[in-house]
């Protein structure tokens, strides 16, 4: 029977100073850099087994196990565990807050040591291999050199695929969920419209609301609710809840607040987000989604896998309409035609885009029978 | 060759007075209702050849020609006019703002004469059949029985479908465009976000904005670009925009307003949909349509149909995912169910929902021929 990591503590480190700060693709230094993160089973003699877990958007350090409560378990905690497609009687699971994020790992909620304030927007903007270079330097710091497999769904995804452009050499095995190597107009659009939600919001203060007592809490929330919808599928939502209202006394409710069921769903969506996320980290991460592009220069991003060694598997689902099966065809493809083993799986699933977060049976089966092969 | 109407003129006409008030299907009474209009073509001796436009939910009563400007026609101009195929060679055509919006017809943002205030959500809650009692209350008074024809897309079909199970005697001929008798819980949520945009704008002011000098513009902006987003299909926006950055240095931008086309496009939308629309308006006529559902006692709604004699046509478009061609075809199956004449047509389009207003030849050549066989 599958099991759990049981209780788990996310630990800090400073990864990058003064003396050695973090050099970002664009060129700027940024120092201190903290990375809060976690990991699940033991690493073995010769620290070959450890697999790390790239987060998406909104995600966290916190990927398995529970911090005192293990009714609350951290977000891919069916994946993870002992027994499990992840398995940690196996592997020692690495999984850290991305830089930009706001989770524990250095951002734009941040202070900034230089003048005493949060960063905000004068936070350094970074890249998807900006991302990467964290990671490595987590795993260098915890005597990691080569990983066993990288694993990630969405922008998870897109920092596995960069990190084996950037160091192909690191990976014995890449899996790549609902990923996407270019975000098309409509998926940068969609993002578009959280964007103008949260800095229109009067509370944004041009990012610098920290101290203020007043948040972009409106344009958050908005935000987290246009994506979030976007995260499950038409069919999924009508399963759900198609016009049910359960709150309200059988007729059509008259105000503009909540009446249906789904409506109420988006509203707790966008409160419990609130407690969690900030505004400036997803600014920052959605355009690090947006200008991802490895295969602008085709040929050159080929040239570059060429000889990589990694096996890869990439995996969609058939009703996930912002990162679709399309998308992983274009990263199969390219990978192929650059000599990559690659293994493509298009997964049935009703549930959209979140579908990477679920433990549907043949997602965790095509993912443990990967890493089994290994 | 198809030429235009030429210039015309919006006219407005009190329908309901104290005395005569328009009877909500809430039960509530609302006077006075004045109704803003448009008329193309000549009414015939009989009165026979009228065809009645019923607008989407951000239209108008300026459907085709021009006011001044040529460059600048009405939003179905393209269908309208002599020789086009709703030909004014032939049709005496009216199209009439909907009660509820705020463009010539009372509405919030009217003037209730009896505080002399701007009703703002003191507005009395209406439905689609309401609205049609209205655009009867107009022919009423322009001396006009029986049409030739209703006509209508989205909003406007449910329009023209409730008038059919209204007033089964009312009409020869039918015409829905992408519309639906349901809407789906992704339309319903989708409302939603854009809802949530605007009621939580500070500025909203329980919608008593219209005399402080602050209106929820950035409400309605983030609700319009999201509403938009979602009437053109994934495949229009990567022909139109793709990944293109026209403003910028050719890098990527950093800032996080907009930086690709896609995103100035979205921008636009929202700065010109915030001279001509009123959130209001927004709010109510958006839950009409949530709330719309005439086949959820789909017996009764049949019973209704029987004996209708009126022609339908239904027309979706296979890139429109907001409502869809299964829509259409559960308004035919009941149609026809209930022994009701009916056509439906999927027709081929990138453009999505939008595409009821592009001059689609396949789409003007089916309504042209639908109303020819008359």
């Amino acid at each position: 029977m599958p099991g759990s990591v049981g209780q788990v503590t996310t630990r800090r480190v400073v990864l990058f100073t003064g003396d050695d700060p973090l050099l970002l693709d664009s060129g700027a230094a940024l120092a201190p850099v903290e990375v809060a993160y976690e990991t699940y089973g033991s690493l073995d003699e010769t620290a070959s087994n450890a697999v790390f877990v790239c987060h998406a958007l909104t995600g966290d350090a916190h990927a398995a196990g529970h911090h005192g409560n293990p009714a609350r378990a951290g977000w891919w905690d069916n994946l993870i565990g002992p027994g499990k497609p992840l398995d940690t009687d196996r592997f020692h699971v690495v999984c850290a807050n991305l830089l930009g994020g706001c989770q524990g790992t250095t951002g734009p909620s941040t202070i900034n040591p230089a003048d005493g304030r949060p960063y905000g927007l004068r936070f350094p903007h970074f890249t998807v291999a900006d991302l990467v270079k964290v990671h490595r330097a987590l795993l260098a710091r915890l005597g990691i050199r080569r990983l066993a497999a990288a694993i990630g769904g969405s922008l998870g995804g897109m920092q596995v695929l960069q990190w084996a452009l950037d160091h192909p050499d690191d990976l014995d095995a890449a899996i790549l969920v609902c990923a996407s190597a270019r975000l098309s107009a409509q998926n940068i659009a969609f993002s578009a419209v959280a964007r103008a939600s949260i800095v229109r919001d009067e509370h944004f203060q041009n990012g610098d609301y920290y101290d203020t007592g007043r948040r972009p809490d409106v344009g958050l929330s908005v935000a987290r609710m246009l994506g979030h919808l976007t995260y499950v599928s038409h069919t999924s939502l009508e399963q759900k809840f198609g016009r049910r209202r359960s709150n309200g006394n059988g007729g059509p409710g008259h105000g503009f607040d909540a009446d249906y069921d789904v409506e109420h769903y988006l509203h707790h969506q966008a409160s419990s987000f609130l407690e969690r996320f900030d505004a400036n980290s997803y600014l920052y991460l959605s355009r690090v989604m947006d200008h991802y592009d490895p295969f602008a220069d085709l040929a050159a991003a080929q040239q570059r896998l060429r000889g990589c060694d990694t096996r890869f598997l990439v995996v969609s689902f058939d009703s996930d309409w912002r990162f679709s099966t399309a998308d992983a065809l274009e990263i199969t493809d390219t990978l192929e035609t650059a000599g990559v083993a690659v293994e493509q799986r298009e997964i049935a699933s009703p549930h959209g885009h979140d579908s990477f977060l679920l433990p549907l049976p043949a997602y965790h089966a095509t993912i443990g029978a990967f890493l089994t092969a290994a």
